[in-house]
């Protein structure tokens, strides 16, 4: 579904390249899907790097003015996620600046859980903090770290966060990219003509016609200088096992991706056969909620041989803030996004696909929209389980109060949705349907285990709060 | 496909209602596909016009403080194509004038091919011409004209042009809508709450809840006044024959819209089914050139037993003017808007549908990604017969010599498109899909049939000038 | 004083120049004190007009980039007034329009007297307004004369119409300048380099290093083309005296300007000399309303032996629209503006020179503060007489109910503004300044002596219409 | 003269108060001729501070939309000047930072000599610096600072700098003052309506009708919170003799100001008196160079007995990048603020007067103005000794080489300004005119006696480097 989860971040980065800022261009808008608040680019021209941050989307804010103000070869960029609070330019990235080695800029993916009682620290010592995310976490202890090398200094930083990063640095001549012990967002090494290339997905490798060598494995550091020298370190020891996001293949990434090895298409549309088995209906359509529940409910189709329909019609004309009228219009908000196709729905029992329910807002929407346009039954089927609980590691979830599956049962939601009947697919289906080896996913958000306990110190009483929300607070919690 | 004809418009109208300009909003908003370049909406507040005109996108440009600027109980609304040249702000609609019978503003869908003649006349009269666009000609027609009634001016405007129109006037208290006697271009009737209200398409009713009525007829005006007091009169002899365009079956209405009594998607998918049994092929995957290509998709895909899939994921964060990188990637322009889904197209036999082709530069460009993402066989399939000659009743086709079709036959364009296969849907197989009578269609983009002769008057020598480009480049063709 | 009538106008034009647009934009930033609101340029490169208008002011909003879009070598421009209501960017000139013979474009200071008749006549026979000023009255006789040249459908034109007005219009090939027979607004001849300049203002011609040639005559009309070719005619008969606008000397024109032969702010010393003869005061210290007040306070301290001081300090800085404070500061818009000298003030016997009073508002004001600031006496002296009048030649003078000195007697007013005394220039002191034929002026607000009467045709009951009002309203009294 | 020095900065707070952001946006406004680039307010609301900066003029950028983002009763401003290069919105004040005992704003008028050295030793223990600005060197410190309470870490930073300061601390509760033990740059205590206000000019006090109280000492601290409690303390020992800038009174102050106890307008007139008096000559008029010349001109005149004209009209319409011709005009740039009024210079002797001369740019295109308007002898007197030295407080100077009195005698100014006759203002007739003690004056750009040693720390060897040059550069000289 569109516009339920803000909250992620991209990174890209791109080193001895002729057209380096023009490159990280294209890769962020590749992907640009996964954070549309604000872009930002940073190039090293070989003695000084230069930064350009603008809020809102990379084809429309970077525009060719902009990019003249980014000399050199090297480059790194970041999308970061929208939401209606908190969204502030300063704390847009990569995070740029000055400190007693010289110039550094950074790019984070990901959370960190003991954000709060860092900052405390650094701050009780004379440290000033510009901005209120995560990053400028890394930033204090490299620059308050005895190490002699910036690599050092890195590696000391990340010894002392825990959470979840995949990290972009630039220096003067040197691209450095480090990823978590866990390995919680993904990060993968391409090459384009003899440049080497990072980026948080490979379709943006594909986008520039860059191959795709290798993801950047778990506490793996891998430093690019010189003639394109790649040198890789394991700057900590991975975990017993990887917890890579599991719902990276459920919602964020592009179906054209590879993810941990496997095409996000094809899991989507093996979630949506698989969803079909575990909960088959007789039905007359299956339709999506476009764009994300397209390829389950092409495999949901396809198991199930009921006809796969396109019963809704997207909008792609939805400006910033659309003027409601104030005598109401059922429904609005959705409608102006999501027309429904009578001739498709009208007389017809119809399964309609989702890729998963958070507040329940939109998914009550859309069950209206289809009884209103005639349908004789809706069953709503969801191909990810129930999300019961909220993400640490870098997606902005609700609080677990505002998620309805969090404080309902499937029965009670399917009453609030109105829906004639309501399923939702397990986790071990959804695991399977990955192909992958279900042991390297992190899903705590649909099973609330989570690799890392949150918050960190408080749960520990190591940082000394009364409050662990206090902690929690303490920190915007997503770059 | 996409961007692929610009050049439409859209109109809405709108009688006694609370929030006429707010629903003149979301009117325009449901038919932004029939134009992306402006967008404008008139009032009327009883004693005066007021009148809003913006460049771009309804939903962006049209905030709260140009809403505020709207009021009144009546408004109508236009929405107008994009094209770069011979785009400004003075082409923008509703056109408003002040004239001796007081103000009237007047949106117009279509075009007139005696528009040159008649422009020359008038100004050899003392008429001065603000803009460059066809729809004035009627302003300054009914400012001439010697009848007592607004309603008899127009009449006696519409009799002196030939061409495409559908029309809203609206003068303080009245709205008037009339169509050409060809019936050319679509006009709904519809009532949201006993408000009259009038649009190009049936989505836009579906947009605000109001209930469709009936199609305005081709000759037919229509005056609503006082307290929703409808009067209909014939005002121009109706054609022998309705000449609806067809392609607005094809590509332009929305797919949820009902034209001429039938539903869009419903006949784009039967297009798909008559193609397939025309063109069938032996292959592994049907899929769509999105998002105009879905329906025909997936009729194709049923009639033929072949699985359908999205072997594109089309952007949806494309800006205004992209920055291509100097260095070049292939295929670039495209692969911005549509990326190949590996994993759908390599290894495989795939049948690509688009709705028609027009320069058959995007075609090339989606036949080489699908070689590149390792297709196996390329059969491309075109749901409509091959556009052979330029539309002159309201939208902005080429010239005849940049159709592709109309200089090289179907042998050569597959070769040109380095496709395995190429097909087109016949002109016969097109008008069966619609279901309607197949006398009703202007169908001249693909038969050269014209309804009306163009350019009008040099064709017969009557308007005496020596170069007939003359007369079709004095009238900037499309409203 | 500053800010006190806003309405006149300016304009420039240059004859086959080199860097046409580039001096016209020169010309209007030297007659900016003629009109803030809005500003406008329109040059030929020989087959076409190009045209730009902006609100505001020359030098913020004539960017590089609108310049580049002006190419040619020849120009005309235009700079107007600024007022509250009314403003509106289609009253902007140069009005640049198409008709039977092409291209033309006009730049007007003055105001018709007959314009509501005029434009009723032609609407009923037909024509559209595009705008609510007089000028496009013009343009109107001239597309429906039948004179066959362009110059004999500019004289057709200026027959019919009645008023002041200095014009010049731009067709491809031709600049044309014309003055109305009484000579009411000001319009030179100059030369720069060999190209002909025409300006309101000799000031416009030294800015840019032009010779000063002459005046154009009452009722000349002058004709510039090909290579450099000036050609002059008696357009109309010129009236039996010059009614040049004395206001100009008092007021609007800038102090280095030549005006009539004479310099202005030689004239405006003489004045402040006349003043302090007619009536003397005793007093420590003379200080001037910043900065009109400023000759003539030099000439009255000259003439009176009383020491010349600045008492006001005038700020440079106002925005356009500033933001008091909803506590009440004393007179607080004006403290802004200017701010009263302590030092020079506290414990004296003041004389405080103004140009004129109008609404008497701004008067209360600056003698309150000079007695906040400690002055022992305040004698208010104004170097014009008494404006008890409407002005319907160019300036947009309040109503008659408005202007203090039409309802008050000069006792009244001293009471009024809280002055100790208060003195006025007389009539005859003023037009002896001048050093010019008194029967040379007009004067008609401060004498009620109108060379055309106003309404026009109303007085006379030529226009058929029963209220004279109705008339006056019907035109946007000022271009 | 007109921009001339642009490097200085105005700061303005005010505690407790029903407006505070209003009344700092007003103060701001009377302070902005002491910096046009950038201004900020930084509002208390009781618990949080609220900041707001824009590049530009407080009237034209301080909108009601920024203000209302500006809650509480307490507030600090800040206005900056305007250089080409170095102008960055980073650089804007109030800067506001949060550290380990919350949130603190600060405003700084002044410039450190030590700046280089304490960001390198800050640098090298981990701190990391936001801006290029010396006053960011202040919050580093106090957050360094191991003293318990805010006023103790600020006197502690205090003991730390060397230069010039006159500092305003926002943090939530309190309004901290401090003014450098020598008394460079001014700052005044005020009181409204029972709310202090402390601002760099009594203007500021004079426009919102607040009282003058007295000024804040050499090396005072003042700390107001609670109910208007105003606490002070001596936080540094002052200097032995106080060392006032002699500049704020020769060009930089309003005219109204009170400086150090003497009204700047009377001091001005003065300085125009003893400079007649020092170096008289025949003539027939003395003109100021506008506006900063006046004063002096109207002493001169008085003096000297000689007429005083206003020779030159100041244009108020200058924008911000004036496009020049690209064929050359005389002397352009000047031309479009001053044009000569040729009636007044024609054949006269003319006395020309400015506050000083810098580069000599000016100086000589205001000569050649006057020979080209007809002067028969130019005289050009300086009110103001022969500015030979930087200066490092405070004001941005150019650099010793391009000061020509510092290379060139007055002899050769003289003749490179192609003057008749040449002279300045003595030092000891500048000092007098002050009527104040002669040995409470900082005048070293006069006379290159500096009160602080600079480049500080690098003449005396303390800080290590070798290249003084180096020391200078690391820090941007002025807040």
């Amino acid at each position: 579904m569109f516009d339920k989860f803000h909250d992620e971040c991209g990174i890209f980065g791109i080193f001895n390249h002729e057209e380096a800022a023009r490159y990280a261009y294209l890769g962020l808008h590749a992907l640009q899907h996964r954070g549309q608040e604000s872009a930002g680019i940073c190039t090293d021209d070989g003695e000084r790097l230069h930064v350009q941050r603008v809020m809102g989307l990379v084809a429309e804010n970077f525009t060719e003015d902009v990019l003249q103000k980014l000399p050199g070869r090297t480059g790194i960029g970041h999308v970061r996620y929208s939401t209606a609070g908190g969204s502030h330019p300063k704390n847009a990235q990569p995070f740029q600046i000055t400190f007693s080695m010289g110039q550094i800029a950074v790019a984070h993916n990901g959370n960190l859980v003991n954000a709060g009682v860092l900052r405390r620290q650094l701050e009780s010592q004379g440290s000033i903090f510009q901005a209120t995310m995560d990053t400028e976490i890394f930033v204090h202890l490299i620059a308050r770290s005895k190490k002699p090398t910036i690599e050092e200094r890195i590696v000391d930083a990340c010894r002392q966060v825990q959470g979840a990063y995949s990290l972009l640095f630039l220096v003067p001549g040197k691209l450095i990219a480090v990823r978590d012990p866990f390995g919680f967002r993904p990060l993968v090494l391409g090459k384009h003509d003899g440049s080497w290339v990072l980026a948080s997905e490979t379709t943006a490798l594909s986008l520039i016609d860059a191959a795709f060598v290798r993801e950047i494995e778990p506490g793996e550091m891998v430093v690019i200088q010189g003639d394109n020298e790649l040198q890789s370190m394991q700057a900590l020891p991975a975990a017993p096992h990887r917890r890579q996001c599991i719902f990276e293949f459920v919602y964020f990434a592009r179906p054209d991706s590879f993810l941990f090895g496997h095409n996000v298409n094809e899991v989507r549309k093996r979630m949506g056969e698989q969803l079909a088995r575990e909960s088959g209906v007789a039905a007359d359509v299956v339709i999506p909620v476009p764009d994300s529940g397209v390829p389950a409910a092409i495999g949901y189709a396809r198991a199930s041989g009921i006809p796969f329909e396109m019963g809704f019609i997207r909008s792609h004309y939805i400006g910033r803030t659309f003027i409601e009228p104030t005598q109401q219009i059922r429904h609005f908000g959705v409608k102006l996004k999501l027309l429904p196709v009578r001739a498709v729905i009208e007389g017809r029992r119809v399964v309609v696909i989702d890729d998963s329910i958070v507040r329940s807002t939109t998914a009550k929407k859309i069950v209206k929209m289809l009884w209103d346009a005639g349908a004789k039954e809706v069953h709503m089927r969801v191909s990810s389980p129930p999300t019961i609980s909220p993400c640490y590691y870098g997606i902005d979830t609700p609080t677990k109060s505002e998620l309805i599956a969090a404080t309902h049962s499937v029965g009670e939601i399917r009453e609030m949705l109105n829906a004639t009947t309501l399923a939702y697919l397990s986790l071990e289906g959804m695991i399977a349907a990955t192909r992958a080896d279900g042991d390297s996913f992190c899903h705590a958000c649909f099973s609330e285990q989570y690799p890392i306990p949150f918050p960190y110190d408080c749960s520990a009483g190591s940082c000394g709060c009364s409050d662990p929300d206090v902690c929690q607070r303490s920190s915007d919690r997503t770059p």
